[in-house]
């Protein structure tokens, strides 16, 4: 393995209110997400891991932009753009929801926000869903202003991160079911504050608009939760392996469909019947996905970082690819995400995997590990 | 300034038909567009500039990725994306054209390819085209196709391209006039290569389909071209800024239409009745933009990267800002560009600028260096 690249920064790749502080925390390596900078690395990926998983980490989001839609047509737009049924679908809730294309390929798998009557944001994941619904709300007339506000998500994660929010927020935070927000106040300020994030060790995602309060938020953070061991953090790649957290432009692209993805929960092409792509997802629903994600324990040793695809064997022939790996120093093993032919996707299913240290065992996990 | 941050290398990040020859080259430094790698740095910045502008060098250049449209609606939905009149637009022509939202706001700055009757190639800057178009298509129900292919451009750039290309493709390269382009021959396959790039040092981008003869052509290149100093090489901030050289994202965004980045030529909204953002660009073009980009020397020593836009300053208050910015060695002043008032604009006038070395001189040029 030889030493990581550099990162060339530049306005294109862009800074966030809180890159300032990202940088005097010691961020050792970034990603680019979104067109804006995503840290990836603080002390090392498994210092950062061990202590995600035992405390709070505060996390530099921005790159989770919003795409807000709002007007008069929003809601017919909104419910267009996904094969889940958005009825029912209220201000506070949160509602994770793949958007495809009129093949049925995944675009983006964003959090769908309602946060009035007209308005929409969409919590998005690599890709330029503005341009997406732009297009479409072009192309169809619609009355509806989109735009990208300047929002910027911060998010707090670890075991401890019902405590540290509950000294900004107020003990009303531990009301906050999971995929739900409350609106709570901070300098003056109401702020849009989600039980979400990326990873599973419980905590809070809050939509920081404008950036006065940007660093006082990210200072008072540091300062309230300095006894629980507070630190700057990122993504874990091991961690949300582990917990079998999907990656858009890792684990699925624009050539899967969300029932490949085992994301057919949040599908109802049946009763979303404006949903683009209904037709396709209707075919894939009835005869059921070809292949489909899954979560792997690979044997042997740390395996390399997955830059690309490493294809899957049996019998000689590829039945699939592995898509993300990392070792997990909890569970001893290299953990990965993965997708397989269906017939042999089943949980304990061993199967071979080319990986650039040689030939390696998979076996198929059914559930994630965490 | 403290050392520049490792960039974490995934499948999202996509990897290119070329990546493990330019890892062999020594890249030391990259930047994610398009989702894809592209290298910036091999020896160093000014090392790579001084043997650009003398002999030849080689560019994975597969981040320009293509946005293929083909089908009976295709005119009709091209001529839609873009203010710059297509009448005359036939194969063998590369015609650069601003692409404009409803608002005549920049979405991108391609290189439009007409490949048959009803068949372009847009060749893209940093921004999901493929989502903007497909939507368009979708919502306006047209029957045209759109897709991705894989293609990945290389480039040969630098004042001995020509002659290296002649040894590769023939001495017809010699005859392909600037933004044309011809279909030539490697290794049984014929490939697009047109008389363009990055740079202002002369030379070719060849459009490399499939994989398998992608390394076959960096190999020959190289080979062929060892007496000429070929090295691999990138897109250099100091000839690109010297040569007045736009980046989309970086010197212009969807803020900005066609008119302020200096693109007024490439825009006939009165005759390119169909194209998107028509009102919008209709009233620029009759009171004229309010500001516009322009190119500068900064004086004093050589200044930080230009991470974000530094404010420019007349009689205390902001007038514009400065968005590239590099110290060159040739011309022994900081080149930059950036956008400033219109009043203000004229060549020589000297404005302040806020820079992270302090406040400095602008001087505004008419032209570009180079």
């Amino acid at each position: 393995m030889s030493a990581p690249p550099f990162l060339t920064i530049s306005r294109r790749t862009r800074k966030t209110p809180f890159s300032k502080r990202v940088h005097q925390s010691g961020v050792s390596a970034y990603t680019v997400y979104n067109h804006t900078l995503l840290p990836t690395i603080f002390e090392s990926i498994e210092a950062d891991y061990r202590h995600l998983k035992k405390h709070v980490q505060i996390w530099d989001v921005t790159c989770e932009r919003q795409v807000e839609v709002s007007g008069p047509d929003s809601n017919q737009l909104i419910q267009m753009l996904t094969p889940r049924n958005l009825d029912g679908f209220k201000p506070g809730k949160c509602f994770y929801a793949p958007i495809t294309d009129k093949n049925g390929g995944m675009l983006n798998d964003p959090i769908f926000l309602k946060i009035d009557k007209n308005k929409y944001w969409l919590s998005i994941s690599d890709s330029d869903v503005l341009l997406w619904v732009k297009g479409l709300a072009y192309g169809m007339g619609l009355n509806v202003l989109i735009d990208e506000p300047e929002v910027a998500p911060l998010a707090i994660q670890g075991p401890k991160s019902a405590k540290l929010a509950a000294r900004i927020f107020g003990e009303q935070v531990h009301q906050i079911e999971f995929f739900n927000y409350s609106m709570l106040a901070f300098h003056g300020c109401k702020l849009l504050v989600s039980r979400s994030g990326w990873s599973k060790q419980d905590g809070f995602e809050i939509f920081v608009t404008g950036t006065d309060i940007a660093e006082p938020l990210w200072d008072a953070l540091f300062k309230s939760g300095e006894d629980l061991n507070v630190r700057a953090g990122c993504p874990n790649l091991i961690e949300r392996i582990e917990a079998g957290l999907l990656s858009y432009g890792n684990d699925m692209t624009r050539e899967n469909n969300p029932y490949e993805c085992g994301l057919g929960r949040f599908c109802e092409p049946e009763s979303a019947v404006h949903c683009i792509g209904r037709n396709a997802l209707l075919k894939v629903a009835a005869h059921g996905p070809k292949k489909q994600i899954r979560n792997f324990s690979i044997t042997g040793n740390a395996l390399e970082p997955c830059v690309h695809p490493w294809p899957l064997f049996a019998n000689g022939k590829i039945i699939g690819e592995i898509t993300s790996a990392a070792w997990s120093p909890c569970f001893n093993t290299n953990v990965a995400l993965g997708m397989i032919a269906i017939e042999l996707s089943k949980d304990g299913n061993q199967v071979e995997v080319e990986t650039p240290n040689g030939f390696r065992d998979a076996i198929v996990k059914k559930s994630s590990f965490i």
